[in-house]
């Protein structure tokens, strides 16, 4: 069996997000399976010293048009929230203690919450939003609640984003196919190709 | 007759090297014309206070593979020059001289420069290699050579950047369609279906 594709995103990215609505089909059209890896874009931002994509001068203006064009191109909808960027540590989170106990779930709440945000507009930096999707893909409420307040989940998502960050992981999203790393829902058709003979 | 498609690029960007190989006959498919509109990325960094691409903490890296996988992938050659990036006032200014006189000249020699530098290595950054490329192309060396010694050419250039980043261009290859704005070779899958069926 082949190793599983990687797939890092921010849960307050709109490319992340038209990944995330992508991957899977994309991955089991080739017998691959992709390993879903949120982690915080601001992790990356204190190494490079970047700043968000939407306070960038020009690019800012262009990208929200482009987030929604690309969107209309890829067949899907997404309304930029009124609140956006969001921090996310708290859906990462939460991501990860969901995975550890049952990984179908994990991935059923992070395309929920994905969507709860960019189609719904609901504030998923907010904890109730997040234990509300979580309960809703089948999570228990109270016990994700009680981890998010410790301190090993917080130590758990810094650990992800460090090593994300180790393996030259810088936005969102980013996938990685048998080494081969890919940057961006442009680099779709690229990694259809690559999936399909191996590499080129 | 429909209005030319712009087609913004820097002689140093590989993106934009892709791109003069592409929107050609990607316009005609379609009816239309480009026009190629040199200009200096630098002159962008200093509105958006950017860095070129390769000098970025982890983005430069990927960059580097992602130039010659994106080459291999459109089916085109590219080998990153020692030098690079470089300066790409003189071959900008040659541009706007010759294509004042004959903008098909023009044409061929922008081309014949991203070739040079992009396949075979040369630093198109020195007038000489400019002179030598734009009389290949059929231009009159030594006029070519007067006028980029002259204020005028200077000037002109200087234009071109102002103009371009009044209409929000900040990247290569930048596309601007009828208003609307395409930045990056890897939106040639968007700019095909919107000169297919009028936006999308």
């Amino acid at each position: 069996m082949a190793e599983p594709i990687d797939f890092y995103f921010d849960f307050s990215s709109p490319y992340g997000y038209f990944m995330a609505e992508k991957i899977d089909a994309l991955a089991e059209a080739h017998g691959r399976t992709a390993r879903w890896r949120p982690y915080l874009l601001g992790a990356v931002y204190k190494v490079t010293g970047d700043v968000p994509l939407p306070s960038k001068p020009l690019k800012g203006e262009y990208a929200k048009r482009d987030f929604e064009r690309s969107a209309r191109f890829l067949g899907l909808t997404c309304r930029i929230p009124q609140a956006f960027p969001i921090g996310t540590q708290v859906a990462a989170r939460a991501y990860y203690w969901l995975e550890d106990n049952d990984p179908a779930l994990a991935r059923r709440f992070a395309l929920a919450a994905l969507r709860a945000y960019f189609v719904d507009g609901r504030d998923i930096s907010q904890e109730a939003a997040v234990l509300d999707i979580a309960a809703a893909a089948g999570a228990d409420r109270a016990a994700l609640a009680e981890a998010l307040a410790g301190e090993a989940i917080r130590q758990r998502l810094k650990d992800e984003c460090a090593q994300a960050i180790e393996r030259g992981v810088f936005g969102s999203p980013f996938v990685i196919i048998d080494g081969e790393p890919f940057w961006g829902v442009d680099r779709i058709p690229q990694i259809e190709r690559w999936l399909a003979t191996g590499g080129f």
